[in-house]
């Protein structure tokens, strides 16, 4: 049997620490083509770029595994519509990952989130497709205790498939002294970002502000993927994206005078 | 009673006439605030701006409506978070908007609309929220048989409220020589781009690429958003933010091994 055909992205830049990881585990267990940003594009959701062009060039960042990559000025999302539609061209990946994130994905955040981005991206394309985070933001975060998870989960999805337009949302405690417990297949928590801004001033006397706030989880359910991280597991969230609230139709159909 | 307060955004900046549209409408029936972006970031999806801080300046744009205004550096979900967060600070918005757009925002394009990501993030803070999309992408686009539309919707909104966490996402038809058949409560349409990258040479040699495609509809229903703009219908389609793929939990949970 040959060799799975693996794509590779992520959101915080092909010269993270966590893609490289990424990398690492998928060319244990297939063929392996990276497409990531030439930069940092955290909190980029899912933004295409379709004002200006796009830079695509090759990098040998990889070149010690013997995978092949490149490097885009663009998204995440654009990263793997370029990896379609360029560079794999008529090959079609069996299986598409991004991450691993430095700094977890959890609840609504998914929807803020470039590393899902890129993996959605792939389930819209056709691909069975995961986004791989960590909950630590540290640069030099410590990604050892999820390499066995990454490949059994990818390992997983090449034998049983996804169903169509579905990509899974994995996100991974912080190393601690205790062993990860084992995989949760949740659901998004309902749980959200209470923003503050941080409101300066700079050496000129203008203002400007800083995003900044807390994640606040009021969610008290065990099946989340909030929970599921918070107890040291493994979380993992089925995620699609049909963004259609189905139970309100009705309900405005009734309501509205039109 | 008191006017509504109604807070208004976009994703074509701040100076594009569909944000005027929408102002004027919004004049008529409450008291306005406009936080928008300074320059265009069609394409955003639901990027916020966590690398770099953000500008926020007053402008005179809306002064013969009244109307108190802010042009913001970062993305139309930053542009809701800072004016809940400063602009408004203890005053709650009855309504948020967003729009009107250059351009529709139909089926799986809400993920990657800025427009529908101002009214996603309010409806994750928690207001009644509207996305308003014009299927026709021309900077002088005929809003006209959009108004009346635009202030009713609203107005049944502001009556019957939304189901908590909900957005709607409005788009309506080009302007035709047939008046509008009237307005459709829809689901998203399983319709998705087919890319296509326009491969090109800069003047130094190197290689750039535009993001380009065509819209493709697969869907036979009737009851999609793509059908009732295609049939000059307003289409309305009530969207929320869990990606969760409930149905697949259960599956996942019973195929894997782990």
């Amino acid at each position: 049997m040959s060799k799975p055909l693996i794509l590779v992205s992520n959101d915080d830049g092909i010269t993270s620490h966590g893609i490289r990881v990424l990398v690492e585990v998928m060319a244990e267990i297939g063929e392996v083509v990276v497409v990531a940003p030439d930069s940092p594009q955290s909190g980029m959701g899912h933004a295409i770029t379709i004002g200006e062009p796009l830079r695509l060039y090759k990098t040998r960042l990889f070149k010690d595994l013997d995978v092949i990559s490149y490097k885009c000025s663009g998204t995440p999302a654009d990263c793997v519509k370029l990896a379609k539609h360029h560079v794999l061209k008529d090959r079609t990946p069996d299986l598409v990952v991004s991450g691993v994130n430095h700094g977890s994905n959890l609840a609504v955040s998914v929807l803020y989130s470039g590393t899902m981005s890129a993996a959605i991206e792939g389930a819209i394309e056709g691909f069975p497709a995961i986004g791989f985070s960590l909950s630590d933001f540290a640069q030099d975060a410590d990604f050892s205790h999820t390499r066995d998870y990454i490949k059994h989960i990818s390992q997983q999805v090449l034998e049983h498939g996804l169903g169509k337009g579905i990509a899974l949302n994995v996100n991974f405690p912080p190393k601690q002294n205790e062993k990860i417990k084992g995989i949760k297949i949740c659901r998004q928590a309902n749980a959200h970002w209470e923003e503050e801004f941080d409101h300066r001033k700079d050496p000129y006397g203008r203002p400007y502000f800083w995003l900044a706030g807390n994640f606040v989880n009021n969610d008290k359910g065990e099946d989340s993927d909030v929970w599921a991280v918070d107890h040291n597991y493994v979380a993992v969230v089925p995620c699609q994206y049909d963004l259609t609230a189905h139970h309100a139709i009705a309900r405005i159909n009734e309501e509205w005078d039109f």
